[in-house]
């Protein structure tokens, strides 16, 4: 424990084997309950926890259920298959015995192989050069955060629908907190609903279902130590109260670090 | 039951509320066990075959977690939580009590909304001026398919390594069969390894966590009816032994059906 307010609210208690206990962090709650992203971040820290555990996170789909009240939860984690060099997880996140959170994760062992980045750099201003702005103060979670848009910021009070679904920040712990996967799996849903720069309003969303591709390994994850991560997300298809939204994290040195994918529930 | 092989392979029997069983097809065979987009199908339908199933699918992720050997399968299906208009379902798949694949899916009702595809349509040439392939011939599965690659075809003996992993094609079933949301889960599995195009040559490779977002509902599938759909397929990053691969599948009339997503062992 660092005191640190992620730190805190990813912390779970081992009850038995598989069988953890957390609570809710009111330093990460959303409009309804926490921070999708700091539950996924919870559902991958339950793994990470595991004495059995082996290797680092290469995939992770978090089930967003139903809404997680403020208080404590639930986990149950299994490993439901070893191979030699990766491990399958199911996740469950419950509150008094009614599951709420489902997540499958693979973790595995990496090892040199060809190796090659496919997807162009993106050429963007520096951070420093970017004012920090953020989501609407009445987005808790998101003062964790210090987010400098590049475009695509959050549109405000009579903005006009954007033709483009397309956002990109630089963003990192305000705290100076040092990325971990449980932080980068976090920061895969910073993103608010591309929806509502389409529409250049605010209107019902929730994400439904997230997955988490991990490109990076662990001591990747320390050379960043607390600088900027460069995000950039956008939308395929709105259509009949769904939508996609995929979107890439870099570090500043250029490399892929996530490549992270969701839908998304909305209503206009 | 239709006598199609497709048909044959993802019929499920009910052996207890929530518990089904099926065979592996030897038509639907793989380099090891059945073809992972079969897989995938078969966890898909035996939601879709659950009597208190609401709505049509939404995301589907598959975990494969093991080989899946010759013969006989048991799947266990469990409705995690049903919403208002959305459903979240948990599938495992094990032979001999021991689970090989694991699958998370969220079904719902869909309903009017704003709707836009923002992705931009591809100008590829119509099926009928491209030559018929296909895989190599020893993958047995491929030949349920009529595959008409506009680029990227598998590359053949003595190919150079490519500087793309893009590959777009045409396909559809060889005898016929309408679309409907199981062969959709089959063909966003489509795709042999990205990692083929790049080194121009094949090696050990496996799809370990699959996603699909499906953006067409039923009655568009019935418009389709047996048609051709486009595909394309491209990977991000290449790293110590893993790599994603993204794809969309789109309607000849310019409808985009589905966003697809993978990450896949390799070795090389």
């Amino acid at each position: 424990m660092t005191g640190h307010s992620f730190d805190e609210a990813v912390a779970l208690q081992h009850v038995a084997p598989g069988r953890l206990r957390g609570k809710t962090s009111p330093d990460w709650a959303n409009m309804v309950g926490p921070f999708g992203g700091m539950t996924a971040a919870v559902m991958l820290r339950a793994v990470e926890d595991q004495p059995e555990r082996i290797g680092e996170p290469v995939s992770l789909t978090v089930n967003f259920a139903a809404p997680i009240a403020d208080g404590d939860f639930d986990i149950a984690v299994t490993a439901v298959r070893t191979n030699r060099t990766n491990q399958h997880w199911l996740v469950e996140l419950s509150q008094n015995g009614v599951v709420t959170t489902t997540a499958t994760t693979v973790f595995g062992l990496r090892r040199e192989t060809w190796s090659e980045t496919e997807a162009p750099p993106w050429q963007v201003p520096a951070p420093e050069g970017i004012t920090p702005t953020g989501l609407h103060p009445t987005v808790v979670w998101a003062r964790n955060f210090e987010m400098r848009f590049v475009d695509g910021a959050v549109p405000g009070a009579g903005a006009d629908p954007s033709p483009s679904s397309v956002t990109t920040l630089w963003v990192r712990d305000r705290h100076a907190r040092h990325l971990d996967f449980a932080a980068l799996t976090a920061v895969s849903d910073i993103f608010y609903p591309r929806v509502f720069l389409r529409r250049g309003a605010v209107s019902p969303a929730g994400t439904i279902s997230l997955t988490t591709y991990f490109h990076a390994d662990g001591s990747d994850l320390a050379a960043i130590g607390d600088d900027f991560v460069l995000a950039r997300s956008h939308a395929n298809r709105f259509s009949r109260g769904y939508f996609d939204q995929s979107a890439q994290l870099w570090s500043r040195a250029g490399e892929l670090l996530v490549t992270t994918h969701q839908m998304v529930y909305f209503k206009t």
